[in-house]
């Protein structure tokens, strides 16, 4: 399925910038649980953390075009970006997502920026652990600065804040998301707040209310959350995202809260993969899946109820998980 | 903690139509998931279900105003509706969600509607189980007709296709949320369209787009969507999309659908409990998780990768697992 080559082999070239290699163990990584598992092991002794900064917003309010105008100004200071634009509402993987990819043609062609969209797969735990794990490939294979993407906040069972170092929050004048549309818990994730298409009616109106709503919450952070103004079709107002991202890092640094932060990260990340491994054996083509069509028409003719069913369910996944477990340890 | 009574005695007073017992009920099974566990398995032989009409879209199509008609025609038919809303973007349960309740106030109080909202409580596959025993105690308080409505689609781990029989899809010309925004699957799973707030600019464009791409999907099933006009304010097409619903309602019946779907439910509402169950075990205030946040520094400081770190928590997981099974047993 990786073609020839041992891990070993396959981290050597990616350490060497082999475009070719990263693609493919992305892929992989993506499909192949038993792969991402043995690889990923492998691969951490050669990792280190680059800055990630995360773009969210709604579709729409121009994230893409705004990504496409940070990469340019990282590309002028000679950075490689890596680039994992995520949309847990799409089924599609690997290339384009959305028609947004478009619009990034003009960096596409850069061999020092990467790019790779990721769609839902029906897992939400496991597009966080892919996620997380294709910025950790990119990481190895070299880029000096991490920017994901994402659709949406807090709604869809993938956040950005699981994976990004600081997040910037994308709004626009009409978008028709108002801040009063912003469900509890969003405003307090961004750590920086993007008003794009800046030109347009409505815009100040739409900082007013941010900063008012700012102003409200509960629990007043030692950061204050900038509210810039852009228009990243003009490209007015980039290299301001650009900097406050740096500042929010040696705020982070700063404070000691880069670490903790990071670790916080890490365990969200290894509860993702321990709920996927127990998602793959009730979803797959596997016994437990003829078990549990059974279970289901039992309770369906009343013969047992939903939790009773669950327990038989989980007795068959604690000997699954076990098997598994003892076979890796061999 | 669900105050003086056996199961046995809240099941005699919940057939008996106690709304107080039904209230207190509900709201222990949503907090308490070992209460769930048991007092759903006693109330399982006294379930019978009821047709179930699932509304759902984006935010601000006119969804409540919309259930507050069909209630209204319901009771005109003398029926006893249950109402449950879910948000799995608020984290908020019991009382009003973003005051879309308020609107509701003309049959709040009605002895013979029951209203519950239900928030995310941080648990998506907690929710689905959640809901389905929500409505399954409605169903034994008596109610003749369940109306579950729900923000968004298929997006947020929340699936509304798990509960109900029939899905209706409002959308409305203003709402921003054209045809083009829809993600694939959306379009698939609803079995009737509501072009709501028919009377403003756009809503022919809408009706008209909806058609075509009904038209180009993939898989065409037996059963046609009706596209439906109205308008929720005057309380015009109500009516019409209650006969649609009766009308899908006897489709499935007839071509002997309705036990496969209820099959389908029955299923991933086993799993979503068996998901859950691990979840807990995860997120609680355990051993788990001080075990998780230790795993999580390893990594930090690279003396560990991700996957080996889930094998140990994996180990811990199946102890706890066997433990609960063998208590439930004794």
């Amino acid at each position: 399925m990786i073609g020839p080559g041992s891990h070993e082999e396959l981290i050597a070239r990616i350490r060497n910038r082999d475009v070719r290699a990263v693609a493919r163990v992305i892929s992989t990584l993506e499909n192949n649980p038993r792969f991402a598992r043995e690889f990923i092991t492998k691969l951490s002794p050669f990792h280190q953390k680059k800055p990630r900064f995360g773009i969210t917003g709604s579709p729409g309010v121009g994230k893409s075009t705004l990504v496409n105008h940070l990469v340019r100004q990282l590309r002028e200071q000679e950075k490689r970006v890596g680039i994992v634009a995520v949309d847990p509402t799409s089924p599609f993987s690997g290339g384009a997502i959305l028609g947004d990819r478009i619009r990034m043609l003009d960096v596409q062609n850069d061999p020092n920026v990467y790019i790779r969209s990721l769609g839902s797969r029906g897992s939400l735990g496991g597009l966080s652990a892919a996620t997380a794990n294709i910025v950790r490939v990119l990481e190895v294979f070299g880029v000096d600065f991490m920017l994901i993407e994402t659709v949406g906040m807090g709604q869809t069972g993938f956040d950005i804040v699981d994976i990004a170092d600081t997040v910037a929050l994308v709004l626009s004048p009409e978008s028709g998301d108002g801040v009063q549309t912003m469900k509890a818990g969003v405003m307090e994730v961004a750590d920086i707040y993007a008003v794009n298409k800046a030109d347009r009616p409505g815009a100040d109106g739409l900082i007013t209310e941010i900063i008012s709503l700012l102003g409200m919450l509960d629990s007043p952070k030692e950061w204050k959350p900038p509210v810039l103004k852009m228009s990243a079709l003009e490209g007015s107002g980039v290299s301001q995202l650009l900097d406050s991202f740096f500042e929010h890092q040696a705020f982070l640094a700063e404070h000691g809260l880069a670490a903790t932060r990071r670790r916080h990260q890490i365990a969200r990340e290894i509860r993702f993969i321990v709920e996927s491994r127990v998602e793959r054996l009730l979803t797959g083509e596997t016994k437990h899946k003829a078990t549990l069509d059974d279970l289901a028409e039992k309770v369906q003719r009343g013969e047992l109820d939903t939790y009773s069913a669950a327990g038989v369910l989980i007795g068959m996944i604690i000997n699954s998980l076990r098997d598994e477990e003892i076979h890796e340890e061999t």
